[in-house]
């Protein structure tokens, strides 16, 4: 839920006047992405997305942004595409902040995907990576095992008042994974977020990937494994076998995982479910219930922790052997 | 800014597949209107808004409102037309709440409205009341003066903790009205809360009136006395006299006044400013200064009501000798 700052009329006016796309014909603002402001457009040209980034997003990382969304567009993932202004321009400003127009994408989120959803987003995932290949520009991940322990300290002692015995179970596991993290699995450009709200579907296709405003360098496998907690538990917590194996089979028939990469699935899979539980106790902890933004459950992030701790192997993903 | 009640996937789809539009492809929270839900909803056939009731609307008015904006909008009048399920109900449930599904309206609300587009909707508002006639149904005004004077008592003294001196002002205004209230103008459809943000325009002309509900069966010239309100003062709280006259005028071009109604249009006009004033001081002892509905300043309606006391007649909002 956002839509933080109004445009006024003459700004917005003048600011679609200065991209070769027509008048504005409709201009609402928008729930969608994360914390930024966000406005769906239409113009006599078409649909577009105006982004106003807010304070979550760094405006030195927007460039980067920008292009790997060009980047991947020009490669035929379904990815918002920016539109550059009369001057070539893909990112401006807008009522003090950083803003960029996107172009819309058809499709619905789902909040609970089927078997086939699952299969069409592995599917879109191993694409997404395999176009990635090719981009230049990195970005580190600010949110991954170095990320973590500064978080878990920020977090502190204050945990145990979320979950009874929370902060101690955050450090044994952080100090498991602080030896266990896996290094040299291959690299490159990962989503990082590819949670049900930013993945759009027509039917049981993937039709779009918006918000890639997490996206970094790093292991290929660990946006597998955030996507395997992100899409395969059911709402009470239990593991979906049959939505895991759909999807990694799915996203091997795009790209295999090499045997490293399977061995460190699980290990992989703890590291993403700590990285939400961290980041979800932190904003419990420091958000207004009362708040714009509806705070998430922390409590279920260190559920799907709990059952990749008990995960003897890959194969307990659904992948047969490899 | 809306958006409060979520709608389950399923739920949606087999919401859509029951009205004759083909499937969806797109649906997105917006922010529009009173306190309901809004959702932007695409589909192959079309865009339409998706309006989930809220408990600010009563249920028991809704086949009211859904019946006059299809009067309207039969009658030329560019304003949402619910769209009939296969069933023929306009009026339907989901996620619990009434809803309906209205076809959109291409244009844009402005903050600062022109000259032009005050007189574009002065023709508006004449041809909306022109229309209003032949309408059978009725529905009082529970926010004119009968509803002032309990409104005033739940605000009571806490009043002067927003400004000094307001309950005392509350207290005179409402004695004075209860005086001078006219009672035999022409009376039928208004829609009784014409604020920019319920009117699109295209360029400097109007290409919808969204919103009716708090649309009621009261005077005409109520219904002017709340625009000359809402759209004639600058930001500065002055009256911008040009606005007035352009707006006067054009409705004159559709519907003239009565001798009686440019009679009381200095009434009118205080009796609209303490209508809102007194709403929004409620709504400002009353609404979390957290919460998700930004609460407006009854400061700015003082001002007004200040202002229209100091009117001798008519002519001083822009009209000419009649």
């Amino acid at each position: 839920m956002a839509v933080y700052t109004e445009v006024a009329d003459e700004e917005l006016d003048a600011f679609i006047a200065s991209y070769d796309i027509g008048a504005l014909t409709s201009c609402k603002g928008i729930a969608e992405g994360v914390e930024n402001s966000n406005y769906l457009v239409q113009t006599e040209a078409g649909r577009y997305i105006l982004t106003l980034y807010e304070k979550r997003v760094a405006p030195k990382d927007l460039p980067y942004f920008l292009a790997l969304m060009e980047h991947l567009a020009a490669r035929g993932i379904r990815c918002p595409l920016p539109v550059h202004d009369r001057e070539g321009r893909n990112l401006r400003k807008l009522a003090g902040r950083p803003a960029a127009l996107i172009n819309f994408l058809d499709g619905v989120s789902v909040r609970r995907a089927s078997i086939e959803q699952c299969a069409s987003l592995g599917k879109a995932l191993g694409r997404l990576h395999v176009a990635g290949e090719s981009f230049a520009q990195t970005r580190a991940n600010s949110l991954s095992l170095p990320g973590w322990g500064p978080l878990a300290n920020a977090i502190g002692e204050r945990a145990d008042t979320i979950i009874r015995g929370l902060a101690g179970e955050m450090g044994k596991e952080l100090a498991h994974l602080d030896k266990a993290w896996p290094r040299d699995l291959p690299q490159g450009v990962i989503h990082a977020d590819l949670f049900p709200d930013n993945v759009f579907f027509l039917g049981q296709e993937v039709s779009g990937l918006i918000d890639f405003y997490f996206a970094c360098t790093d292991m290929l496998a660990y946006d597998i494994a955030i996507c395997l907690n992100a899409w395969c538990f059911e709402s009470d917590a239990s593991f979906n076998i049959t939505k895991a194996r759909a999807f990694l089979q799915a996203y091997e028939g795009v790209r295999p995982l090499t045997t490293n990469e399977l061995a460190a699935l699980p290990t992989l899979a703890r590291g993403a479910a700590l990285r939400f539980l961290l980041t979800r106790s932190y904003d419990w902890l420091n958000t207004d219930g009362e708040a714009l933004v509806k705070r998430k459950d922390p409590n279920e992030y260190l559920r799907k922790l709990r059952f990749h701790r008990r995960v003897k192997s890959y194969r307990d993903y659904g992948l047969g052997e490899h």
